[in-house]
């Protein structure tokens, strides 16, 4: 990674849509949302911000690793949620940490989880910062003296490989490049690519259950783990590397999803992929305003059909034509399967006969596009590439349309087939009742990330016309209504952005209240003072 | 099931091997054993039992559904280990639950922790009792002034069924072939066959974390879980149903392996398959003495291939003569796939060069046997199904031999590909060294049952000359002779058997520390007075 962080927006400084894209997108935007009248507000200057003063120093012993410097405290103030960029780009920064630590090793975490515990001040650790719910932000509550942001990326190396098991040791900072490039050279990939896989860590992926790559079988970050190391105020935690096991509940299945609220992950053994030499992809077309459902029913077949393909996105007609990946009159399945081992003609033969049978369309002249190599980041050609390309840039587009005080929400959730079209129907409907009540102009689309042979994982994407200052407000309602509609229709809160903040009005009405007493027994017994995160997935005292 | 269960062995009275069959039997292990004075004792029966008086009764409102019954109360003496065997062949039953409770519904459930809550009575949940690792067995401490054991097993109805998600809400007292029964007519299967599926049940695997039929994938009952129902003694506690979720730590995961310690699991919603109507499965040879470590490389390359055989059984030499798979000088592979939904000749075809290439033989003119058909009862030809014989047989054999004190012990366990070598060598040597000087004669033999991209499970048995008396003190020293290798060694004390009573020596070294800290303090919250299976995986006052 060249080049510094957005202290307010997405990536890094300099990239995303240049001035003219900007305008295009601008002059895009205002056609879409019948908004003539909507501008483009400049992005906010380092300079201008009104930080306030860190209310503490930490002691002399810590202060090799630690900083109070203006740009490292208003960095770590958000993570990237809609919420967080509209503040940062007004320049509102009134609770950052006071100081950002970065250890360089497990000694370090201790050293800062002791005074921290002793001090009754905040602990939060950050990964790459990219939580879209609120998860690394300082608490607001008063009862903390004080905030300290343990920043992981420096512990960042690849420890210990394994090639007969193909597994590897790692330390929980490394972001995605920078361990997809400490694999490479011994052909091995984590192949764990959410959207955030360039500005997101190992330690985030597992601290909240992140989504990647495989829209099947591998669905989250939790299917590669095959043990943890952790440091708590009480002390480090390690599980040991086994590839199954039956011995108690799982104790690695406590830390994935913990979102930094019980020890800070600071190792782990990762199951990896050998990199993929067979590769087969095509797209499919469900035509009509009833494309959706039939491309559901295909997707429902194939998720059930035991071929476990590694692409099966479907997305709904606008969300296919604003990608580029189709016209806006049918919705499109993207289907890929890859494999180090083997040929995957067999594969892809029948995902097709199941899509033929659900009324999907393709092109048999050129049924499927194949690839003998394998490179991550290069775009590919056709509905599959233009998707891709379009997923990437996506972050970059929102710090603009937040600019703009258009209304960007996504939320994302998991629902068994049974009830998945009462389920997407009505999300569908309180969300356009909401948009238009709210925001007068606006639409939402829907693709499927990652398929279930028991149901789908659904993503919506709302844009909305916004009013300059009211926009997070407006955001608010629609949250709600989508939060409501998620819990009230059976299903999860969320599939893999995790609970955060934004997300505790839901989860606390999804979750069993005395799993919820347990959870907090454990974080008495590991976090004593309650200084980690606070606030997030739980109130420790309720 | 028809027939009584036997009240000290394995299975159903007058099953198993008949009076020929056992005489043959005998003969073989005298010879095998070197042991010509090897006598077979008879069988214990009920009414010679000197059984402890009963130390309370239940207040009436209880009584409706429990009993103090001679018989029931020697039956749920113990689960079905070797040394549960042998003291119910002596007829050694000096502990058994006061009172067996055979719950309606949830109501009678809560009404028995309720009552065992304030009384400090000791509670047992049970399913079909074939716990191997001590997991049903009444505390031998005098801090509980008694045990209730709570049989499920009334509590056996398919509640509800999705076609579409192909899952079903069920009750968790259900034996293996009701279950089946009872999805049956819906075209559903489970598809989760342990060794004890006649006698086991949904909530005993999911409280075990029991391993089943499929080699890969879906190793154990924790991947069919879609969500769980529970009563503690705080209350109900369940999930909610998602094909998957990112919303904090999984609360099913907290189930799975919880062994009876937290709370009653009355329901589970679970995912099920359509029933196969294709499959391939053929037999590998793998010749010489290091048949064993070139079959472990070809299953090394099967489990990272991404082809999810539904068989994948590696059969040692000694394990394969034994029964009647193979010859004696040659390692077996017993390789299947299965599907509902396609052909599988594709993959058994690579899975077939795999094999070559790792030195396997196999028969070119009947490469692989095919069926369209499904039982899973029916006995089939070849290596295939003389293995599965066996092993549906095996349990009712080791009755025999416990009454002749020949000492049979099984353990199983998983270690990653890298120490698999090394850690099977060191098995093998500790467990010869300790029969050799413990017993005298006997043999290990070892198989895998479940295969991972990472690693093995291998599955060790052990059968030893005992000493009439003395067998339990022999069978005890193998045993931490095996515990001794497996920990040192870097594996799990149990790949699926659970931990109980019998694994706490092992699982103490295992778990981290800090882990079982927050067990105790989950425990300590939904279970107050510390009485649901007192013991088992933990020492709650530790």
């Amino acid at each position: 990674m060249t080049g510094r962080r957005s202290f307010w927006g997405w990536g890094l400084e300099g990239q995303g849509p240049d001035a003219a894209q900007q305008r295009g997108i601008l002059k895009s935007m205002a056609d879409r949302l019948e908004a003539p009248d909507l501008e483009l507000q400049d992005e906010p200057r380092l300079e201008d911000i009104d930080l306030p003063a860190p209310r503490f120093s930490v002691p002399a012993s810590l202060e090799a690793f630690c900083t109070r410097d203006p740009y490292e405290r208003t960095l770590h103030s958000y993570g990237r949620s809609y919420r967080d960029v509209v503040r940062g780009s007004r320049g509102e920064f009134p609770n950052p940490p006071d100081v950002v630590a970065y250890p360089r090793d497990e000694g370090d975490i201790a050293a800062i989880l002791d005074w921290c515990s002793d001090q009754g001040t905040a602990c939060i650790p950050f990964g790459g910062g990219s939580s879209v719910v609120g998860g690394v932000e300082p608490p607001a509550e008063t009862s903390h003296p004080g905030t300290v942001t343990l920043d992981l990326t420096r512990m960042d190396r690849v420890l210990e490989i394994d090639r007969d098991s193909r597994a590897a040791r790692i330390q929980c900072g490394v972001l995605g490049p920078a361990l997809e490039d400490q694999l490479r050279p011994h052909g091995l990939t984590l192949r764990h690519f959410p959207q955030s896989f360039e500005f997101s860590t190992l330690g985030g992926w597992i601290a909240t259950r992140s989504g990647g790559h495989y829209a099947s079988l591998y669905t989250h970050i939790d299917d590669f783990v095959e043990s943890t190391r952790a440091v708590t105020p009480r002390g480090v935690v390690e599980s040991r590397r086994l590839p199954g096991s039956g011995a108690g509940p799982s104790p690695d299945r406590l830390w994935l999803g913990s979102e930094g609220t019980l020890g800070v992950l600071t190792e782990a053994w990762m199951r990896l992929q050998d990199r993929p030499t067979f590769r087969e992809s095509t797209s499919v077309r469900f035509p009509g305003d009833d494309g959706f459902l039939a491309g559901a029913r295909a997707v429902r077949a194939l998720s059930q059909s035991g071929l476990f393909p590694s692409n099966c996105r479907l997305l709904d007609a606008r969300e296919a034509a604003g990608t580029g990946a189709g016209s806006g009159d049918h919705s499109v399945l993207v289907l890929g399967f890859e494999s180090a081992d083997h040929e995957l003609g067999p594969w892809m033969a029948r995902a097709l006969e199941c899509c033929l049978d659900a009324g999907g369309e393709f092109d048999s002249t050129s049924p499927a596009e194949k690839s003998g190599g394998e490179n991550a980041a290069a775009p590919r050609q056709g509905a599959v590439g233009a998707w891709r390309n379009a997923f990437l840039q996506a972050p970059y587009v929102r710090d603009v349309l937040a600019r703009m005080a258009v209304v960007c929400e996504t939320f994302e959730t998991a629902i068994t087939w049974d009830r998945f079209e009462s389920f997407h129907a009505r999300i569908m409907e309180d969300m356009h009742r909401a948009i238009r009540s709210e925001c007068g102009t606006g639409w939402i689309t829907c693709r499927f990330t990652h398929v279930y042979p028991d149901g789908p994982a659904p993503y919506y994407s709302v844009t909305a016309a916004g009013r300059p200052g009211s926009e997070l407000a407006q955001w608010a309602v629609l949250k709600d209504a989508a939060m409501d509609a998620i819990i009230e229709g059976g299903g999860t809160i969320t599939h893999h952005h995790a609970v955060g903040r934004d997300h505790r009005p839901g989860y606390d009405r999804q979750r069993p209240d005395l799993f919820a007493r347990g959870l907090r027994a454990i974080k008495r017994e590991l976090d004593p003072s309650g200084v980690l995160n606070p606030g997030v997935l739980f109130d420790p005292s309720a």
